[in-house]
């Protein structure tokens, strides 16, 4: 294993670590809703932003950003074009990517245009369950997992009260978060940007996985003793972000 | 009466508590400055947002929403198309759904728009002064919004330093809420989606849009005892809609 | 001189509280991202703002607004038939109009379109460094700002560090702000609308753009005080606007 799963709090800070000092620019095809949020806890956690949908400049954005996002929240012809540009670039260029395919359980067509995509080799894939269940048309416990992350060689960061990533051989539970991160919109697109991040300073999509899911629940725990309702939460899990460190995570970090 | 004045603070007291029992999905077609803010009122609610335009799709979401939010604010024409589709459904399904005909006073197209939309039958309707006098083509006493209601079988929630609430029949005023509302971006359009979000859990509609109105004007008191700007007043909000129970509605309700 | 160095901070407090008295509306066909941030900090500062992107409405948005803001940001082919319709309406009807060229140093038909949108003399550029290289095609000495901008006949506000101000005559240097300012999406875009409600109620120019940096600045300066992270940060220096007075302004700008 390259990492145990004790070590995990203590990775998760190096990458952080890394993330605030070489400042990653993380290109996201993200949903309308879910666009300032997103950008505004990338920025939060060191990385660079950008996010631009537009056909005919996505390739240049992303062919030289440091890792992509593909969120299908908003499901117009446009993101899904420039999702298709997006990701042929930025497999030629080597850019790691993630796939977050939010409300596919909803949706036909956005079911087979995320399995569409993951022929196309996602690095990472972050969802909750219900969009596991549509996306691999089965269930969801651990056997079913590994299987789907070996066939589809991808890591799957599978969040809900506990969170589980596998990568097809290792696998980690993080029980760390808070029920008011079920409150704020966007709040697992965002996850799912820190986990394009975490892959542009970590090779190991699995580390940097379970970093980023690791991180965003320490800090939506910091972040709950301190809000007063989803309002302030959402604010307080920014600024937590922004000052997680290596101290706080492995006191509060809860892997088996 | 089905419900009498006195009574309207505990009857929103118990619409918010089915809002946070039964957590019902309201769609939203809603403008893009406001998507995000809404969605997050929403959840601070109970309820649970959706928030596609895409045509292809705005039915499917529709069909299985307990609610509807149709507002005007950006008037594209993906959005004009989704909201005629959305409309039809919600029609199909008896789905409750409001219309806020945000600017509707700036533009003639916009107008026009949401006059057609007035002939299929909106339970609600949420606007101000100026958009409401567009619409309806002339004055906004009290007799005119009865007639108005009365000839469109709908109820209107008239906001503005008093809120106003008439179904052709009843009519009551609420004189909660504070100027600060007036400066945070969306605030309308939060306050309509709670509208619809009350319609999903409340068959009387004249009751669920006080009890949305009652709820913001309180809430937007309380949170204005805490903020120091237009800033913090947006994020103590939607903690007081969070955090809203029946002794503060009972407590501070100004209802006429 | 007709704003002398030593005097912009009263200046400063004086378009501030015209804003407030007169409450101007500044159109804003902006970027996605940035759009509910805009509008919430030109509510702070007591302007109303205007969003749509639609063609076919914009005309009749603008012809009434008091200033105009166009920012590059989201790169669509709405956006930019939106764009020239506005400043063509801006033109003909005096109403004065801000550049932000977002992101042109990263995309080559961005650059092309900015510096067609130069020909139709905006009143002010906001833009950083690489912004403002690549739009110039040169260097960013104060020379080269000079002579840029009295061949436009335009202001350039060139953020960073610290702010230059040009209008080809008269340069300023405001060496307020925070590191924080660049840790949170869309507050250069703010600043930028900032810049066009300043426009609105003050005729000159290189006034109403120094003033715009110089509250910004001070304000990030005063929310850096009270903020624990960019989270809080963000929502503070919107009240810090909101709350600017003359006091805090000359006791802490530096403009050089």
């Amino acid at each position: 294993m390259r990492a145990p799963q004790r070590e995990l709090p203590i990775v998760t800070a190096e990458i952080l670590e890394r993330l605030r000092e070489r400042r990653p620019r993380v290109h996201c095809i993200t949903n309308a809703v879910a666009q300032t949020y997103t950008a505004n806890m990338l920025l939060a956690a060191g990385a660079v932003p950008s996010m631009t949908t537009a056909p005919k400049e996505v390739r240049a954005f992303v062919a030289r950003a440091d890792a992509l996002l593909v969120n299908l929240g908003t499901f117009d012809n446009e993101r899904q074009k420039a999702a298709l540009l997006a990701i042929a670039e930025a497999r030629k260029a080597h850019v790691p990517w993630v796939l977050d395919p939010v409300f596919i359980d909803r949706s036909k067509p956005r079911t087979a245009f995320a399995r569409s995509l993951m022929t196309k080799r996602p690095n990472a894939l972050r969802l909750n369950r219900a969009e596991y269940e549509a996306l691999a048309g089965g269930k969801s416990d651990r056997q079913a997992l590994a299987d789907f992350a070996r066939k589809h060689r991808t890591v799957v960061g599978l969040t809900g009260e506990t969170d589980l990533v596998h990568d097809g051989e290792r696998q980690i539970a993080v029980a760390n978060g808070h029920p008011l991160m079920a409150r704020v919109t966007a709040m697992g697109c965002a996850g799912s940007a820190l986990v394009a991040a975490c892959l542009a300073v970590e090779p190991d999509p699995f580390a940097a996985t379970a970093a980023a899911l690791i991180a965003m629940g320490v800090a939506g725990e910091m972040a709950a003793q301190r809000a007063r309702g989803p309002g302030s939460f959402a604010i307080e899990i920014v600024d937590a972000i922004y000052n997680l460190d290596r101290k706080t995570l492995t006191a509060n970090a809860r892997i088996r």
